[in-house]
C-alpha cells in the first residue's frame, strides 16, 4: 500500500492509500481514505476519510462512500449507491451555528466481502450487509441484511436466501 | 453579497452570489444562484438560476437543486437530494420541436429554516417541508410536510413530530 | 454524424457519435456512444460505450446510461436517472477473481419516442418502456411499461393512461 496525493483536472485524491492495480477513474474525489488491490473506482465518485474499501471490489460511477463505512473484499457497489453515518443530520447545532465534529455521532455501517449492492441504493448508518447479500436495485436499507440474503424495496425486505 | 464567476478545472461558477466564508468544493457547477453566509455545498453539485441557498446551510455531494427552489437558513440537505420543478416535463412539444421556455410551467419548491432533508431524498415540486422538519434517507416528497414534522418511504408519510 | 473525442478539463468523451447541434455541459463522461441532433446532456452524466441516444432529447444532469440501453427521439430523462444492465451483479467470478466481460450477461433497455423519465428514477435491465408513457420522479420500475401509460412507486405501478 502506498499514500497518494493527485490534484489534476479530472482528480482530486488527498491522501489517498492504494494497493497494487487500483483503477481510479474521472472525476474523483477521495481524501483520506483506503482503496485496496484491484478495486475500480467509477466517475463522480466520493469517498470520505476513514473509509475503508477492501480488495478485488467495483465501486461504480455516481456513488458516496462516507466516513465509517468499511467495505470488505470483493464487494459490488452500483451506481448512485449512497451510504449514511449521521442518524439525525442537521446543518446547525443547538446555538444556531454551524455543526462542528462535536456536535454529531458517527454511525459505523459495515459491507462484509463478496457482497452485492444494487444500483441506486441507499443504506443507513449503522448497519451491517452481510457476506454475499445482495441488495436490489432502488432499496432503501434500514435493518442489518444476514448472510446471503437476497433483500429490496424500501424500506428493504429479504426476498430469499442464496444457497 | 458579492458576485463571482470561476471556470477553473474543477468549478465551472458563472453568476453566483455568495455571502461570506461560503465554501464550494471540487467539480460544482452552478450559475445564477445565491448562496448565503458560511453555506457548504459539496462535491458534484448543481444548482441552477434563479435558485436561493440561505445561510449556515450544509449542501452535499450529488445534490442538485433546479430553478424554483428556495431553502432556509440552517438547512441540512443530504447527499444525492433532487428537487423537481415541472410536474410534465418533456422533451419535446406538441409540434415534435425541442421544448423552450415557454412551453413548461415552473413550479417552486420551498425549504424552511432548520429543516434537514436526509440522503437520497427526492421532492416533488410545488410543495413546502416546514421548519425543523426531517425528512428521512431515500424517501419520495409528494405533499407539504409540516413544521416539525419526521417523515419517511416512498411517498412520504409523516412518522411524528419533534417536540 | 461525426465521431469525437474531447479530453478536456471538464470533458471526457471518447469516440462518442454525435448529430448536429448535440450540447454537452460540463462535467461529463462519455464515451462509444451515440447522440442524436440536437440532444442536450447535463452535467455530471455517464454515458456507456454501445448505449445510443436519439434525437431531440433532453438528459438530465447526474444521469447514469449504461451500455445496452437505447434511448428513442424526443425522450426526457430526468435528473438522477440510473439504468441497469446486469441483473446480479458481482464484483468476482466464481474463481474469486475480478469478473471481466465473459462473466456477466448483459441484458438490454429501450425507452420508445417521446417519453419521460421522472427525476430519480430506476429502471431495471431488460425492460422496455413504452412510446409517450410518464415515469414518476422516484421510481423503481420493475417490469415493462406500455405506450402512454403513467407509471410510478416503488416497484412502478400504472397508475393510468393519457390519452
Amino acid at each position: 500500500m502506498k499514500t497518494i496525493t493527485e490534484d489534476s483536472p479530472k482528480k482530486s485524491l488527498t491522501n489517498v492509500t492504494v494497493g497494487e492495480d487500483v483503477k481510479i477513474f474521472n472525476f474523483v474525489n477521495a481524501y483520506g481514505c483506503s482503496i485496496g488491490d484491484r478495486t475500480k473506482v467509477g466517475a463522480f465518485v466520493e469517498i470520505q476519510k476513514g473509509a475503508e474499501v477492501g480488495k478485488d471490489c467495483k465501486i461504480s460511477s455516481h456513488t458516496f462512500i462516507c466516513e465509517g463505512v468499511k467495505i470488505g473484499d470483493g464487494v459490488f457497489i452500483g451506481h448512485n449507491v449512497s451510504f449514511i453515518n449521521d442518524m439525525f443530520p442537521k446543518a446547525i447545532n443547538e446555538e444556531g451555528s454551524m455543526q462542528t465534529d462535536e456536535d454529531w455521532e458517527l454511525v459505523k455501517t459495515e459491507i462484509k466481502d463478496h457482497a452485492s449492492i444494487g444500483t441506486s441504493v441507499t443504506i443507513l448508518g449503522g448497519l451491517t450487509i452481510g457476506f454475499n447479500a445482495l441488495i436490489g436495485a432502488g432499496s432503501v436499507v434500514t435493518k442489518n441484511i444476514p448472510d446471503n440474503a437476497v433483500a429490496a424495496g424500501n424500506p428493504a425486505k429479504i426476498i430469499r436466501f442464496l444457497k
